[in-house]
């Protein structure tokens, strides 16, 4: 096949920051992608109606005259009760909980993800029908944190069982059994832990922009999330976790976390199912699971791809990309 | 205790470069040291007496009027045979051994460590009385490496049982337990091995001047090394692995492997044993091991360091140290 054309795709978990970089880094999600899920870590986190809404519309401003429906979120505190969600609930697809320190811009997150914490908060949302969204890490050493998080999601989704609860960024090859072991489990899973692996990280040089919390872990767990997503687990979403940061603060002695995967994500895609023989588990992945997940409408926007060599940029708007000089076999029409 | 005298401090492994970088950084090893083993994978490495001559001439220059005996090796090749290594003997303390590209300007090692390709020359050096000292580390995954070539060591040391041979910068719990089992087999040990985990290099942010080969390790591989030093084993020797990269090398996109210990080693280690109450071995440690295994009698130079806080500077000679910013309890007198 030399063409192919993905109805609405969707990015369901987007980094867009704020200010300057918002203005420099939204056309590259807001092109090819019919909507995406912002996420709400910004400084300061959005964490009210008004946040929300303020901030809808400078994303809106940033979007122009492109078709992308920015889906809105916010950020988790266990202050948040029942009238508070209630009013916001017409505004956000999900609330985002980050327990505290594990990435960035999450200093404001929860202590602990336990049921006396966070509790009265869930309960209010599995009410009234919002998903929760968990960056699901512990602040233990770097390559078992999400493996050691995984009794939380586990008590979650057993204490709150009408209460739909996505795993963003899977990172670990021992969280997919989850996803067929509780029903309200779901997961998005990134192109960059899908293709990049620790190696690529530390093995050779060291790769700055390859680092990003979840770290990108081993082959074997690389194998696992793509033997998951080619096999169109209907559980399963993408989301790109793109997150745009400087190249000079990526390239100093202190470097963020965050990969900026915006410019690369459905020719990537494509890429990956292409070369495994998997093309018709795209459109699933790319789409059709967030809307069944999240009962989206959202409004039809076909986006076609071409296979023709792509070669990545240094930069895009200051900022170095995924696969930044490499070469993909498929472009944007 | 206050104050405390080390009688001949070495640091038995040491990268000190060549050119502008060693005249910049050699003053850091020379002062507190009273010598070092010089690691010989300079660009182009050091690899003929020529060369080994021409290099120590520099490395004196540069050291001017301290005193401080450079230690001197030559990178291996397979091509070395009998005449030439007894050629040599009287410049070198030890041929080192690097597979090919584990580290910084490893490109030109061999390609396999096995006796078809190596084993003349080890032979040869064998009869000599020759140690070899080796980067054990393979080309599989980033921390696997070590323990992937422990294989390898117990070939050499079964093999050639007469030839000593020092595994550098051991930085995986599970190769000390070689130590004891083969009598031929040895150890140097770094101070960052000792106090940095892979939480501190990429745990939080991305701390590139913590990046290394072999990279940090686990907390536990950590406390195990800190178990084996402070115990006194007597066939482990400090070898810093100072190895100096310009700042904005370091932090750029592709970074290289290496870490700047030179201006605190003494400070650091001093601090680990009287913090663990063990400086009755800190001598052997930092001395008497190194001169009864490789049956040096250099000549004495007391090394006083006494409890008064010493703050790292954020850079020595544009390199970023090891704990840069950070104040350690110990100073050189």
């Amino acid at each position: 096949m030399d063409k192919i054309t993905i109805n609405t795709p969707l990015d369901m978990h987007l980094h867009v920051r704020d200010g300057e970089m918002l203005k420099n880094v939204m056309e590259y999600s807001s092109k090819p992608f019919a909507g995406g899920l912002i996420m709400p870590n910004t400084l300061p986190p959005i964490s009210s109606r008004e946040e929300i809404l303020s901030y809808r519309k400078r994303i809106v401003e940033a979007i122009g005259d492109e078709q992308f429906e920015p889906l809105m979120s916010i950020f988790f505190k266990s202050s948040y009760d029942y009238e508070l969600l209630e009013s916001i609930k017409d505004l956000i697809l999900v609330v985002k909980l980050y327990p505290s320190g594990v990435t960035t811009n999450s200093e404001g997150g929860v202590l602990s993800v336990d049921l006396d914490e966070v509790g009265e908060t869930l309960s209010a949302m599995e009410k009234l029908g919002i998903p929760l969204s968990i960056h699901g890490e512990t602040n233990g050493s770097t390559f078992e944190r999400e493996a050691e998080f995984l009794p939380t999601y586990e008590l979650l989704a057993k204490s709150f069982p009408k209460l739909k609860i996505i795993m963003e960024h899977i990172s670990d090859r021992r969280t997919i059994e989850l996803l067929d072991k509780y029903e309200n489990l779901y997961a998005t899973v990134t192109l960059h832990h899908l293709t990049v692996t620790l190696d690529d990280l530390l093995g050779g040089a060291l790769k700055p922009h390859l680092f990003c919390k979840p770290i990108v872990k081993t082959s074997e767990d690389r194998d696992a999330l793509q033997n998951l997503v080619l096999s169109g687990h209907k559980k399963v979403m993408f989301g790109s976790d793109s997150a745009p940061h400087p190249q000079e603060q990526k390239e100093s002695g202190n470097g963020s976390a965050g990969i900026f995967s915006a410019p690369v994500l459905l020719q990537g895609v494509v890429e990956l199912f292409d070369k495994n023989g998997k093309l018709e588990n795209l459109q699933a992945f790319l789409s059709d699971n967030a809307r069944r997940i999240y009962e989206l409408n959202p409004k039809e926007k076909l986006v076609t791809l071409e296979k023709r060599n792509f070669t990545v940029a240094d930069s895009y708007g200051g900022v170095v990309p995924l696969f930044a000089g490499e070469k993909l076999s498929w472009s944007l029409s």
